[in-house]
């Protein structure tokens, strides 16, 4: 007999993209920002005193709690910080949902969703996406769960639905609406506004791709404080470590650096596109960091994934239903999108 | 209604310590380590590249698991990083325990065990402990728990479980054992062997006190790859970030400095002790880096909890019944074992 619970015994576990150590490789498969971190992270980082390691950390994070609240037009009070957004994820996941609470989320979307609330043997209702990922809110309010998610922009579509559509949502749901908004620094607007017009909404951002900062482990949540009063009694208490704190609120502070390199990945994402497009490899209008790319059956998706990686470009496939003739590609630097331009044309030549 | 499960809605969270910011505050309330951290910590921190942050982290935390595996004499596989050692706990729980799979552990104890088991709304079954803290084995056995904690040494007690003593539970148990090591580097023994003989056993040790880096938020468990496998499926994917996978490796790898630290503990340890017994303060045979004191109705441990405050010094009090007559004190450097002598003195003597 299995020593762990039954479903977590027959549970397959989240696959994330592969992280090999490689330098030389060009690693457009988990969507981090082509350019460094601003210089005032690192300051941060190396300016930390042996007194701050010592020493338990602020169990809320308040430094980074007021830097975020001036920067977003919020109060201290109504922010949440996370070891990355999958711990926030998480945290939503074990509040409201469980064995008969259901949770809720428009599929394709991010993998994790699903296995969380699997973790949780939770009650779940995956329903599609419309045409062209449309929001799908009468098939949402039907589902009728205690807690919705919608990633937005979403993954892997990169599409974005608007804010007055995720409001209506939000005023028609009797549960929580969770929204994603891990990629929305890439995108032409958020969500932000509504945690003030919405009692059941929370926004959730992460710092890995806006800010660079995949490595450092930082999210956050910003909605009425009585839910993040609720999520502070569900989460670790020191949660977010000391030196993670303090380069988080250097990096927000930072808004100038994080808006030039925001602004190069849409200029990017683009040329990306057309180019792609020309090559017959069409995206969906992506307002995240990556495109959604779909390849014609011949060479296939699964086949040009694989020989990219052995040109030592790495993508990311899903061998899922509906995806499975697609690629998500991150959007790179100039020079590693060159580099994958050439090598999809040399591809597609070859095959045809 | 409130948008939380209603046993999220029900409960109140866990009361961490007080984390006062005053820099003169002798702060003897949560069982820091008095030491600094390693100079090769420091190092490790301010060497993190730019391309590190920019990055995901390792999923697993490999240079750690094989730095840890060399000094505690296991394979990499055996090792589990966690975000501090409640991240682990928190896993554990969430693996093993559930509405139809009990909890157990003795009492009293880390308080976290139960709102844990809360948070998952879990079968929960709490065993007094026996005199002087010896371990109710029968009892344990006796109430059947898919998985049983043992803090060990125990707190707020500060006493230790003989390792052949626990390995017999271990034995007898039908389901997991997880041996909470966070004090262990400051005892005359510990259960590390244990996960060579049980194949239920985990033992969770953190970086918080043994390495003075309570702000880094960094544990680990050690076991069985069986339960260490079933443990990543449950585990955020990436729950350690790039620094503290770096800086913990460096810490445990200059042992010889922590070494030096836990002596230093233990010497002072042994004075305070003498101390406060001759000042009618009587404490358990300690084997952590902490005395729990009992205190004489007369000025009582309340009151002298609140003079200790308002003279600057802060110790543990709990309100809780069997605990509400004694103070938790951590040891601290010898300039602040002294102050808290003498000012326990004028308390005591004040108070006759």
């Amino acid at each position: 007999m299995s020593l762990f619970q039954p479903h977590i015994e027959a549970m397959q576990g989240y696959s994330p993209g592969e992280q090999p150590t490689n330098p030389r490789l060009i690693k457009l498969n988990t969507n981090e920002n082509p350019y460094p971190p601003s210089p005032v992270v690192l300051d941060a980082i190396r300016s930390v005193a042996p007194e701050q390691l010592r020493r338990y950390p602020d169990p809320m994070g308040n430094l980074f709690r007021q830097t975020a609240a001036s920067i977003f037009g919020v109060e201290p009070q109504m922010v949440l910080c996370g070891n990355g957004m999958d711990d926030l994820l998480n945290l939503t996941v074990r509040a409201f949902s469980g064995p008969v609470a259901k949770l809720v989320f428009p599929t394709p979307t991010y993998t994790l969703y699903a296995v969380l609330a699997e973790i949780q043997a939770s009650m779940v209702q995956e329903v599609p996406f419309g045409p062209d990922f449309t929001l799908p809110a009468n098939d949402l309010l039907a589902a009728g769960g205690r807690v919705t998610y919608l990633a937005n922009p979403n993954s892997p579509s990169g599409t974005l639905v608007e804010a007055e559509v995720v409001s209506d949502l939000a005023s028609r749901l009797t549960g929580v609406l969770v929204v994603d908004e891990a990629y929305v620094d890439f995108a032409d607007a958020d969500c932000m506004s509504l945690v003030h017009r919405h009692d059941n909404v929370l926004v959730l951002r992460s710092l890995s791709k806006g800010y660079s900062l995949a490595g450092l482990r930082f999210g956050f949540a910003v909605g009425p404080k009585r839910l993040i009063d609720g999520l502070i009694k569900v989460k670790d208490s020191y949660n977010v470590d000391a030196i993670a704190i303090q380069a988080a609120a250097a990096a927000i502070s930072d808004q100038r650096h994080a808006r030039q390199c925001w602004e190069r990945v849409r200029t990017e994402r683009t040329r990306l596109a057309d180019a792609m497009t020309k090559l017959d490899l069409p995206s969906l209008p992506s307002q995240a960091n990556f495109l959604l790319t779909t390849v014609p059956a011949k060479p296939g998706a699964a086949a040009v994934y694989e020989e990219l990686k052995t040109r030592g470009i790495l993508v990311r496939y899903f061998k899922l239903p509906g995806l499975d003739d697609k690629l998500r590609i991150t959007v790179g630097t100039p020079e590693q999108n060159d580099a994958l331009l050439k090598a999809i044309e040399e591809i597609v030549n070859t095959s045809v």
